[in-house]
């Protein structure tokens, strides 16, 4: 008999599975220790006018599945209005059957909206106007989400220049419970090739308080952001990376190339690799002496539209996996903090899902502890299935090929990667599969079904895992 | 209880695969909108004197399979009978369970011949009497063939300088229902490295009515052959590329290396791809101006065995896959001709299976629609499994991925790439496995049982969605 | 209702599976034709003291993994007493559900210690106690461990230096009836860049009874050292290689390489590869003219920590996936053999999963025989599920891809490729895979339900095909 549609038990098709998730999972605290949600809006405790403002505003991740069904960009990003874009986006997930959107859609729709159907056409009407009133009421705020979801800890995307004001408001706010704290993402430092180098480093120097005229003295002025972020509370950095490499240069020669790009000079990209080698080295030892965990996201190839990128912008839908990674820079990459003993506690993810069982086998060979420092299970991360590969059944094959390359027991876990309030519903996504798939080990008499074990397994992996690892 | 092997419910498991493919995709006409059959054989309605011919003739899928059985290649493309040739391939077909020639073969046998039972040594006599007797009798010839496989529409795949004569023939033909379009192919234009290609230029330069000693002259030629095509009801085109990359020269450039090929002088990589390049970005150009589909074949390594290539020919059974594909110089060409507002509705298919989520993440950045066209829903297509892809898993794999990265809904479906007039089969597979595939989603609650949603997305990819993207 | 962990029908979860792994499988002897003990052991009746030194001495696997549990070095490679080495893996193994050292584990403890419960850290004192008493048994040295394994022959790995002295004493001697046989593995002459290649060539040049100053005379002492393994029962030969390429250079180039090496200086790696490429093809046409079967295990990335390196030395769990293959070097070496008619028989391995399709797809190219020797069924392999891949899921999938790619009914099936007398339950484990993947597709009705074709074919994967590809 077929299981009902997403009802109480999706995804647990064992007893085994039912028991993990509702015994164990369910009510267990959510921490978030990367997204991209907007300090601001949780500070300012916004609320939304329509489901298109909490849906539609910034998910690049829908607007290019409503390009895919044809629609024209004037109900994508463009000056159509709220209900037309909505209308394009009910039509779109008609055709959306095996995409995480359709799932995750609905999980919303059932979790802060109490939606039991599905969204079509048909139902676009219903759905559009129950959603609208119910935005309206107490507790659907921003901040109302968030606590509603049960969510314990949030991360942010922070830039060093930034000044951090709503993080500290929000520290210092009694009313809200839930820590909200920054993530170190010094992208705009690491890439100098991209347009605004130049502008980007003056205000880093204002942020720091210290003019940067040299790589020298970019490094400390970072130092000095790092300090403050580290007093704010940030326990994570974070870089976007296109693709692995390891050039190492030395100091003297990143000097010269980074004063190149501060003249606004064509840079090589053997350049480019070399400047940002020795920044990322540095970088990471920093880490290492600070106990932060360094998280590295590798592969996008972004923008890939040029006529997207130069209408609407950034972050606009037009991104795509790069090709597979090579273990080898990235290892050397590694190996030299470790020799430094300032390796510190780190996160990979690649956009390719190929690279799933690459970094299995790459984070089993910097694991070792040679005792000068507290042993950090599971020192060594490979990152949640990422981006496109946040689907079910990439998830589930990212939890298969971490069990088996490395330790599934250290796994810390799920995060959103969202810039939507209404996304944390794909923690419990995550969860469900991480149950369904021990369910259907038990069922197969692949593991015993010893409860203390598994469920001391979910627990670890949905909630405990990260709070230790990032020290929360 | 173990199923039947391959009873009318072959691969559909649940009771919603049943109901979906028997009441919706089983009776659909097939859309073949890429193959590889001889015009010649269907306006001469060729008849086979045994199965082998039918079989064995041209097939190096099976070629290959039967080596791999230890046969010498006497029985394979030598002087062996038919009929050794026929009890080496059965004697293969044993070892061949979890090969997709074990189902197509089978498959055959039951939809053309009617034979219920198992090929194999023991079995070999009597399907080698029953086919061979069977294919003695009226509508066993290459159109009673197509017509009792309910095919609407056959493209073949047709050289630049073709004269097409087959298919003027045919389409005069009022007693031949079924249509059968050219598709344009202009490997050997872009391959200028192979052997022959002065020779071809002259040919292609006959063809076109002009002499072609330039560049310019060879786009001029190839825009004249297209107006030809076009006026023959070509609505795609196909490239086959060994591996994907970018290198734009400008025309100039592009003819010096055009003309030191027509002299027979040694190319670098670097000039065949600068040729190559500008020539594709031209041909790209020209597909949008005519509404013609671009199809890209990426990713074969063609001929690997020079003893086979010297004895048997090319298409011998002696190719291999590539390895995965770089995304960045594939984006990199759709954007340019995106910005010029010419990129044409494209499929692009790799032999690579690693490359699925790649090719999915990579169309989704070009799906965009200005508004100045009639959008078209799923302009970029991810092409069905190919090749060494085409078996259970493999499309299996192609579709899961396919509906996580982009619209299952909008997708074009299924091909037989085939040089065999028994291999419309493969349509039938693809339907079931389509519809199997949707019968476990609902069965797990994946999806709702909504039979109109379904049954409407099984019609589509099945028939209408093909139908409606070539405008046949 | 759950299977039972791991019992007498673990894996096997149709009828179809119990009936194949039972009535064909099982019994069946193991032929373990590729793997790293110690002939000095075997010859020397190894008995290990606790089980600590049976498991922990020497398995990097295990290493690794404890490692990323958190312990110290000194718990896995350092002074630690062996009962908190016990200590450390078991507490590891809670959190290892999916990973193949549970099963693997599991198997061990049930097969040669009787033990049915779960090791954990609970559990730790019991499985101390029980598998030390255990081990003091007679029967329970390295040959007890083989023999009742049901061993019929191992294949070591051995460097053509090695005077093979426990070999002949083992071959000499009645009272073992398990055949030891050395494999021919000439790393040490092919990796001209690594420490230690002066004194190994004067090495090799001892054993071979004739100095080495020439790639000449290289060439020529691995002939006589070929003859000499041959006369001792050597039917295979073995390379560990990084990646694939193809760089041929003609004897005299390789000469002055080889010259270079043994007088220190520095190689560019074009030249490394070019060394390495003539002394490939001079092996390759030697193995083809022995009719000695040629393994060639691609893609590592070794001791990627240098700090573990320095510490521990190589093969201490530092090891990691590099990035897939290319095909193309690859296809172009054999065929460079294929052209001179002394292709030998080849299994390829790769690192990387990703490579199972494309490896699948390549020795398709290869098959062909044209007459002028036996036929050999298979004679292209593509190598069991390798290293890091040799899990459930991972042989699983290299099964279902070979079928796809080539046909599995000739597969040579499981070797162990371990440094541990306990492992030959991997064999096991593999015949227990094949049968549960079989009766999946009978279930499904994807394969007819024959007994004798699929008897026929679980026996010949188990054991007769290796048999007689090896010629044993």
């Amino acid at each position: 008999m077929a299981a009902p549609f997403m009802n109480e038990d999706f995804l647990l098709d064992t007893e085994t599975a039912r028991r993990l998730y509702h015994d164990y999972a369910e009510a267990l605290p959510i921490i978030d220790y990367h997204c991209h949600v907007s300090p601001k809006e949780i500070w300012e405790d916004r609320r939304f006018g329509t489901i298109t403002d909490a849906w539609l505003e910034a998910d690049h991740y829908k607007w290019r599945a409503i390009r895919s069904n044809g629609a024209a960009e004037e109900k994508v990003t463009g000056s159509a209005s709220a209900r037309e874009k909505f209308d394009a986006f009910a039509a779109m997930l008609e055709k959306a059957m095996g995409n995480p959107l359709y799932h995750w859609t609905h999980l919303e729709l059932k979790r802060y909206f109490g939606y039991d159907g599905c969204l079509s056409s048909k139902t676009a009407d219903e759905v559009w106007n129950l959603c609208n009133a119910k935005l309206k009421e107490p507790g659907m705020g921003v901040r109302g989400l968030i606590e509603q979801s049960g969510v314990e800890v949030v991360c942010t995307t922070d830039d060093p220049a930034d000044s951090l004001e709503y993080h500290e408001k929000l520290q210092k706010d009694q009313s809200f419970a839930v820590r909200v704290l920054p993530a170190w993402r010094p992208d705009k430092a690491v890439h100098l090739n991209a347009d605004g180098f130049t502008g980007y480093i003056a205000a880093l120097g204002e942020a720091a308080g210290m003019e940067i005229d040299s790589f020298d003295r970019l490094l400390g002025a970072l130092s000095r952001r790092m300090d403050f972020f580290a007093g704010m509370g940030c326990r994570a950095s974070d870089h976007s990376l296109g693709y692995a490499f390891y050039r190492p240069t030395g100091k003297e020669t990143a000097d010269g190339i980074f004063q190149k790009a501060l003249r606004g000079e064509d840079l090589t990209l053997e350049e480019i690799e070399g400047y940002q080698t020795e920044l990322l080295l540095f970088l990471g030892r920093e880490y290492g002496r600070r106990d932060w965990v360094m998280q590295l996201h590798l592969g996008p190839v972004r923008n890939a539209s040029r006529r997207v990128f130069q209408s609407v912008g950034p972050d606009a839908g037009c991104d795509c996996m790069g090709p597979a990674l090579d273990s080898r820079p990235l290892a050397a990459f590694l190996d030299s903090l470790d020799g430094d003993g300032l390796l510190p506690k780190t996160i990979l993810y690649s956009l390719n899902p190929n690279d799933n069982a690459l970094l299995g086998s790459l984070i089993g060979c910097f694991q070792h502890s040679d005792g000068s420092r507290p042993a950090v299970p599971g020192k060594m991360q490979q990152g949640s299935a990422w981006w496109f590969n946040d689907t079910l059944e990439g998830m589930r094959e990212q939890l298969r090929t971490l069990a088996s390359t490395s330790l599934l027991g250290n796994f810390v876990g799920m995060l959103t990667d969202s810039r939507s309030f209404l996304s944390y519903t794909r923690h419990e996504y995550f969860r469900r599969i991480l149950c369904g798939l021990l369910g259907r080990w038990v069922q197969e008499g692949l593991v015993p079904a010893d409860y203390d074990l598994l469920g001391g397994l979910v627990s670890d992996v949905s909630y405990y895992n990260a709070k230790r690892y990032f020290g929360f």
